[in-house]
């Protein structure tokens, strides 16, 4: 790997490795035999808000009728109206350890055979006997590794067609759903109501930006150039009669925190009206959003909910939510909760 | 400025350094008394195609008709209808030298006052005195100055108000009309026309993502969010109560050549089924293209007009193009003779 950035990659990792102590979830209960189209089975409900209760749902129908209606003195143009959300955390589960490092794990354990070698390496070779605590023991090396032998090094059809395969199959391992069946539906509604009132809805995640849109098209109905997200390196080659990129393990963009207003900017290009987010890691796009003039709206979804999904803020290793919490008043930022503030939480709730 | 960014800037910088012999245009005719929105003049017959002759005109329909029709056996789904545009030289004139540049040989001479140390520099000095030889005897030196004086330094909502600034009033030192007055309107029909058939029209082009975005939208009705180009470097900084995106002077990503697929990669994350380019900086986008599965359209705008604009290709400094022609008939490229197949080049002719 390029050493100038490995100290980036290990920044983007730093996070992933906390996840240590969260490793030993429950026991995967019995597979969902749902399919993994969650979105066509709720479209028809979905701008209406349904899923929320009327005090976050008012607040935010008052403002989008305000900034929708000409002649109102808060009114946006159509050209205007960006709405930006995080994904971990914001549009689906991030625990007990994000998803996109659940799909690494996993790539290695199935491609093992394809790569004898990997028994050389300690560490993947306790992660493919299944020995998490063995793997974890590898440190940030070996998150390092793992995501390095699964995220690079293919092309990036052959990688977008893996992560496909991965989530039509893969399942959580405490709720036995597949992934993409781990959205909000609550969040589901709003996105389709801010595009029926005219709103573009992008993502802007720390994940990779290649794992997101190979299912977020089907998931929210947000195509793969309204995603924006961390990148690894890219080369074109011309070498065959089908020329290819092929993914390299650098990492190139690590779009969060400070880097999220700079991915707006470099994959959006406007300064977005609405943003939503979860974690200390979406601030400055919440910032960014909230100080540029006019209406502006943002919203924290505030994990509160210990029975029906997981209660964290300020101590999480994972999506830790405290100047978040310190500065919502500060920027008028809608602090959701998720236990009383959201009637159900997932799709499959209303099935 | 940081070091390992020099060289590749360099690069982005070679092509602008070999203007020098073609600084010497023709003078300034009078001022059109048009204005710059382009585009609503003539919105209306944007859609048919009609400056185009029947040639190339029917060879685009058939296939836009084969290929928007379900149940043809090259039907694409409107969500992957996506199509991409270099921008100099193929939506708009780039002779006798970038239009970017002379953005920035103009912001130069329009900010001289504010910076009299500029002065100290012999090649700045000349360039405000207007001794365009003096200046351009300073080589790349001296155009990478000019361009980090004019293009970083400044937040980019500044930069993006000092670029419709200079759209409204600067104007091209041949033919006295504003620069996005000399767009091509075959290309706004066609772009049009393949939105009208429900593609998504993307820019993929090496100048500056920022410098374009600024007039895209009112020009091309291209909006921000689809426009792909090479990218100064960006921090975001937040020290007072507007926090802000501040650009950098240093090259973040250079989109040209095997540039063009990554930037396509990275912004837009799908394969295009349309590309049209002018140069052999728009091989590897056309390549990259129609090498994929399916049906797919690659078109080439051969500059051959010496009469209504400039022609110029093999030997050209500008925009050359050797292997576009080369491997036109291998790849099925639809060469564009401006002369022979373009009624009209510009909008103020059906004027």
């Amino acid at each position: 790997m390029n050493p100038q950035y490995s100290s980036k990659l290990s920044q983007f990792l730093f996070l992933l490795l906390a996840i240590s102590i969260l490793i030993s979830c429950g026991s995967p209960q019995e597979k969902s035999p749902t399919t993994s189209g969650n979105l066509e089975a709720t479209e028809n409900s979905q701008d209406n808000l349904s899923s929320w209760e009327d005090g976050p749902k008012n607040k935010i129908m008052d403002w989008v009728k305000s900034t929708t209606t000409e002649g109102s003195t808060e009114f946006i143009p159509e050209k205007d109206r960006i709405a930006v959300f995080d994904n971990d955390g914001t549009l689906w589960s991030e625990q007990p350890y994000y998803f996109q490092l659940a799909f690494a794990i996993d790539e290695v354990k199935r491609l093992a055979p394809e790569h004898p070698e990997w028994k050389n390496d300690s560490s993947l070779d306790a992660l493919i006997k299944g020995d998490m605590a063995g793997f974890m023991a590898g440190g940030e090396k070996a998150l390092l590794t793992a995501i390095a032998m699964t995220h690079a090094g293919m092309t990036a059809e052959e990688f977008d067609s893996r992560v496909k395969n991965w989530i039509k199959t893969a399942t959580h391992p405490k709720t036995g759903k597949h992934y993409n069946e781990m959205i909000f539906q609550p969040m589901l509604e709003l996105l389709q109501y801010l595009r029926a009132n005219g709103f573009k809805t992008f993502i802007v995640s720390g994940g990779g930006i290649d794992f997101m849109r190979a299912w977020t098209e089907e998931a929210y109905g947000i195509p793969p150039y309204q995603v924006v997200g961390s990148q690894f390196g890219l080369s074109y080659v011309d070498t065959t009669a089908s020329p290819e990129l092929i993914k390299i393990p650098e990492l190139f963009f690590n779009d969060d925190k400070a880097g999220k207003p700079v991915g707006i900017y470099r994959n959006i290009g406007k300064r977005p009206v609405f943003a939503g987010g979860n974690s200390d890691g979406d601030y400055q796009m919440l910032q960014y959003t909230s100080t540029g003039d006019g209406a502006r709206f943002g919203l924290i979804v505030h994990h509160t909910d210990s029975v029906r999904e997981v209660a964290y803020d300020r101590e999480s290793h994972i999506g830790q939510l405290n100047k978040g919490l310190d500065d919502a008043a500060k920027y008028n930022w809608l602090i959701v909760d998720m236990a009383k503030d959201w009637k159900v939480i997932y799709p499959y709730e209303l099935k």
